[in-house]
């Protein structure tokens, strides 16, 4: 009996079993994946912000497979580093300095997971799982950010997702985001990180070019006529789908970094964003840029692409992101408005 | 363009990928977790039956962490194997012969895998990938059944569980399943193999002694009686729950072996059982054994064990496994009968 009574309180989620830094005026933060799009934003918005949580920003840590550019202005303790984080003494030595946050944004994106499957399971799995172990055999607490995905979702949708819906995902790179959020979960239940698994919404407007992602059109439809350039729209203009500006994602992550954990139960969440149609993207783009940056764009169907993107998810019911405070922009407009603030001088 | 169409492709699912074996007279089976309870009675059920899916078994693998028995009155090619599955290279051993189907039963059970951090991940996860690499490099594409568990669910549940409800473990050993299920779908997806994974009902009646298991009381509350010996319920008679039998349990394993996945999808399925609280349990025994019996069970509360059990899922809808022709038994009478009749002369 009294084994029996030891086994079931094991089961139960326990607090941070390792000391955590006492609050003071030192913050040691963390990004794994930094040269990524949204890395690079969330390094430069921590520096501006100046404090996370209350707590000032004294050394950051910026570490990716090709080297992260530093952010501007910080005026404490800086680390750019490269490396492979496939190789488990490579994540020992990021979380030697024991940070405080780790943001873990590094990924091989969809389609090279697709078509690369070692690649895929070695760094979005093994990857994610050598950060996880790294910091539980170096004995510290983080506030640990996963950037979890839509991909994790297969049909058949709901044309609404309650939080409660499954994750049958139908890709490789969604298989292995779902395998991170369920350890984000167990190590979190064991007391070894505090984290959490954000399921980013689709990242619209992306800077810079069109590329091998099926969702890279959304972007470059906008974006493209935005800078006067042509686009190409491959699948029909009542394709719906959920949507959030890199500003919001950013700003997701760092809500999530002060988030009060303890009544919080499974560790991931669906975010808000905004469910739009092509054809109420293609309004929205009129209204800011007029209708000759509409005109820029020209319908070429690819019934490839149309299948990809019509078994995505079309819209979500966050209730239990938004009871936490995360909030998403009101329409549209504000995602291009958004894109035009951070980065209109690129016109 | 080409590059994209390319990247697009590869996302649906594909066909086995290596060549089956021609259909004909001969079948090869391996059983790895064979020395456990359903690994015993599947062997056994399989030598019996002398076919499996319409093809002559002449070949039978049998592999554990402890020597398994052999199955009696088998006429073919036996080979009884021990070791450890986290080893990579003792998986490779193990699908040098390509058999035709494997059942991965092999589990770290829920309360050591909780104790034991490092060994639950090692055997639970790593060595249930080492299986799937060992087969996608050995380059052949058997039928492969997963017996995952009801433990992938946590609170809160709702008291029927449908198809698309989402796995939120509150165990290591949960967590563990729940990767194993998404492993067993991308791999299957790849086409590496042709695989399906098989959420258990509770099993009971469990022959022999009390284990360490929360869930060990269910079976002995009946069994114990049975055998004329006293038992201790821990839980409040209104405590319900998902059960079946041992043999219902090999009997959807040899179903699921013979299914067609051609038009499966996601390749884990909820599964048909009894939904009984502890009263109606009772309430089945003492029809079978009489007053006397149920007489035996002494209430001695166990508030933990209460917690844990009340967590648990306590009915499903398993339209999807309905659909595909598994069947459960038609209530708890039936599975005390089908202990009597499988284990009636311990008595």
């Amino acid at each position: 009996m009294g084994q029996r009574t030891r086994i079931s309180v094991a089961f139960w989620p326990i607090p941070c079993r390792f000391t955590q830094k006492p609050m003071g005026d030192q913050m040691h933060i963390l990004i794994v994946g930094a040269a990524g799009m949204i890395g690079q934003k969330l390094a430069q918005t921590l520096v501006d912000n100046g404090e996370l949580n209350q707590q000032k920003i004294t050394e950051i840590t910026l570490f990716d497979v090709v080297e992260p550019t530093a952010p501007s202005g910080f005026d404490g303790l800086a680390h750019v580093l490269t490396g492979d984080l496939a190789n488990p003494q490579i994540a020992h030595e990021l979380v030697a300095g024991k940070p405080d946050v780790v943001f873990h944004l590094a990924a091989v994106v969809s389609g090279e997971a697709e078509q690369d499957f070692e690649k895929g399971y070695r760094i979005n799995m093994g990857g994610t799982q050598n950060l996880l172990e790294a910091i539980r055999h170096t004995g510290f607490c983080p506030r640990f950010l996963f950037t979890s995905s839509l991909a994790v979702f297969g049909t058949p949708l709901p044309d609404v997702i309650p939080d409660n819906f499954n994750a049958t995902p139908q890709s490789s790179y969604g298989t292995q985001k779902a395998i991170g959020e369920l350890l984000v979960n167990d190590y979190s239940r064991k007391g070894f990180i505090d984290g959490i698994s954000l399921r980013l919404p689709t990242i619209v407007i992306r800077p810079g070019k069109p590329n091998k992602a099926a969702s890279s059109f959304f972007s470059s439809i906008l974006r493209e006529p935005l800078n006067g350039k042509p686009a190409t729209l491959p699948v029909p203009k009542r394709t719906r789908h959920w949507f959030a500006s890199p500003q919001m994602a950013v700003g997701f992550l760092i809500h999530a970094a002060s988030l009060n954990t303890a009544e919080l139960g499974w560790r991931t969440l669906n975010l808000p964003g905004v469910s739009a149609s092509i054809a109420e993207m293609i309004r929205a783009l009129q209204r800011v840029a007029g209708r000759e940056a509409a005109d820029l764009i020209t319908e070429t169907p690819d019934p490839l692409i149309e299948a990809i993107t019509g078994s995505w998810p079309k819209a979500f019911h966050p209730a239990r992101a938004k009871a936490l405070g995360f909030e998403a922009e009101n329409g549209f407009t504000q995602i291009i408005q958004s894109y035009l603030d951070a980065e209109g001088n690129t016109k």
